[in-house]
Parts: structure tokens; sequence; C-alpha cells
């Protein structure tokens, strides 16, 4: 089974990736596509390039895809993509919105291909238990009531894990970040070939918004022998 | 004719899209190998980015080859990369290279595609006057004696071009760079729908070898209407 994996640098694009190459697939391809609309067509240095850094350390292709990101016109973009690849099926790390996976599933069915989603509907706690303990995963950005600045830049590990539960009590801030509140970025996991460094961040804040991006303004690879 | 378009961001593989697009090829995919070794594993942000800032400005998704760096490798590296791609032809911007033209030559032959290198063999003042006509140019690393550091972030226009030329002639600079003399980035062309903008430069000056960069380490895309 030859497949692409969409790609955004998170831990469930991350997981979907892991899953393909636990089954054996051969994953020929990371896509990813990236939306114009984003910063208003302003494009940053910083962060972009990051998971460009991670296909680095895995060694599989990555695949940029543009959107003007018109959420309708997002999925025929992504159609164009997938259509000139030599694939059978399409991994994504869909986990609970229902919207998403189901423009994913129309677009790769029309393709003709078979569609995975290894985390689909799994339970928020148990996936990310098992997360934590084979990737390094940070948190890149917050947008929720209970995560305040500190948790930019904070590592997700056991511990910060059983303090998301308790937000889940208190706030509904969902454990995996289901409903947005939190982005991730993944650093380290059993297939990268060497790991992702963080040599220059910066914490961006908006109070008005009780949200934060952490920008990536240096980062590099560092071998694992 | 489906095509893929090995790209690089400079003015060479600018002038190979440019022709594609005038042949009325349909361009599926740009091609970009990333060599590890370039930066003896390390890899900082500015720069990296800017290629698939380009694929953005042009519309094109950009697939990132990941190769070991050494040069038999990067050959059959690129070859795994084109393999999965629906494509009929690759069109290079080969200039003067025998040896990279060959290598790349050979790749597309064993997968039974098409070769097209358009910038191949031809004049180099001539193929110039044409690129600094169409394609805004900037200088961004220099290699060559008679390069001293006021050349980097450059526009090279027809005023600078006379100046190459004479610089031809005095210390053998080849006038389109075939030589490895410099390095260019194209921040506008025809078939791009939004010209890049450097926000913020540094140069990189190396006195002892005489060569240097041009950091980028900020840069917007700006619309063209």
């Amino acid at each position: 089974m030859r497949v692409a994996v969409l790609y955004s640098g998170g831990k469930d694009s991350n997981y979907a990736l892991y899953w393909a190459l636990k089954q054996g697939f051969e994953v020929k391809y990371l896509v990813s596509m990236v939306s114009e609309s984003d910063e208003s067509y302003m494009y940053h240095v910083p962060n972009i390039h990051l998971t460009e850094l991670q296909a680095k350390a895995i060694g599989i292709p990555l695949v940029k895809g543009f959107t003007s990101g018109e959420k309708e016109k997002e999925v025929e973009d992504m159609k164009a993509v997938l259509e000139g690849l030599k694939i059978d099926g399409v991994v994504a790390g869909a986990l609970a919105s229902e919207y998403q996976k189901r423009r994913v599933d129309r677009v790769v069915e029309e393709l003709g291909l078979k569609s995975f989603a290894p985390a689909w509907h799994r339970d928020p706690v148990e996936y990310m238990r098992e997360l934590v303990e084979i990737f390094d995963i940070v948190m890149v950005g917050t947008a929720a009531y209970g995560l305040d600045e500190s948790w930019l830049g904070r590592k997700i590990d056991e511990k910060t894990l059983e303090e998301l539960v308790k937000l889940n009590e208190k706030y509904r801030v969902h454990v995996a970040g289901e409903g947005g509140e939190f982005e991730t970025f993944v650093r380290d996991a059993p297939f990268f070939k060497a790991r992702i460094v963080f040599d220059e961040v910066e914490k961006k804040w908006n109070e008005c918004n009780y949200s934060g991006i952490l920008e990536v303004r240096r980062a590099h690879l560092e071998r694992k022998d």
C-alpha cells in the first residue's frame, strides 16, 4: 500500500504517519496544505519552515500545496495535489471533526483511493497517553481559557497531560485539543532520524483574545546516534 | 504534457518554469532537492523557506525531497521523488554543466520520462539579457574574485549585467554564474501571482574565501494587482 500522509507537523499527523509505518505502508509523500489566508497573504519566516524541517528529519519527501483558504476551495486544491501522486491511499490524523473527516473522505474516494484515519474516535486521554510516551510534543499555540502564556513552549508529557485532564474538568479544555484549544509540534518520534532542537523562540501572547503562539525563530537538527 | 520542474528558486529554474508554461505544459509540481550536507546537518531558518514562498507566490505545489548529499546518492534520491509523480516529463534549468545534465537525463530516462533543458548551451549574455527583462533577480550568494560584498543583495538588471560582462573580461566571472560564481533568487516573474518582498536581510561575508551569502530573515508576499 503506497500512501500519502496528510501532514501538518502536530501530534495527530505524526500519529497518522507512525501508524502508517507500523502497518508496513510505503509512505511516499507527506502532504501539507498551506493556506494563503492564514496570515492574510503575509508570510513570515518563523514556523512555516518547520514541517520542512520535520520532513527532513524523517527523510520522506514533503509536498506543499497552496490554497486560497476558502473552506470549500481548500478541499479541491488538496485534491489537485493528491491527484498527481502515484499512491493507493491517504492517511489523515483526523480525531474528532466530522466536518474535516467527511471532506477528506470525499476527495480521497473521488480519486479512487483508500482513506485511513487511525485516530478517529479514539478516547482522547488514552490516545494522548500513548502519544506522550512515543513523541516529544511541544505546545506551540493556545486558544482556550485555562491555557495561559506559561503553556506556550511547554513539553506535553505525562505530568502536563494530568494538568490538561484537570483543566478539562474545570474549563472543558479538550485533552487532545480537538476543539482547537491548542496546537502542537512534534520535535522527535521513533521514525525521526534526527531530532529537532529549538534554538530561539519567542512567545507571542494576545491578552485580548487569550491566545498565543510560540514563534520558532531558529531551529536545527541534531543527530540521534 | 504533464511535467515537474526542478526548482531551486534561482534564475535558471525560474526560466525552466517560464519556458514550460510558455510551451503550454501542465506544470504539476516544482521539485526541490534539499541536501543534508549543505549545512553539515545544521538547518537554519533563513533562506530555506524561500523556495516555499516562491511556490506559494506561483501557486504550484512544491515537492521537497531530501538527500544525504553524496553526489551519486543525490541522483537516486531525486529519482525516488520523481518516481511517485504522475508526469510525462521533467524540465531542468541546466545551463552549462555536462555533469549535472547527464545525471538528470539518465534518471529521467530510466523513469521513461522526457527531459527538457531549455537553457542548455544558450549564449550566456543573450540569455541573461532576456532574464533581466522578465524577472526580478537578486544576487543572494557570491563566490568569485571580482564579486565583493557590495554584490550581495544587488538586483541584476541591465546595468548590473553590463558590470558582470566587464568582470568577465577582467576576472573570468561567468556572466550567468555557470561556474558557481554566484547564486540568484527570483522575487518576481510574469507567472508569480504575488511578488516577494524582503523585509530583513543580513549580509554574511567571509573575507578568507572571498565569498558571501545574503541571509533573508524575513520576507512576505505582496499582491500584484
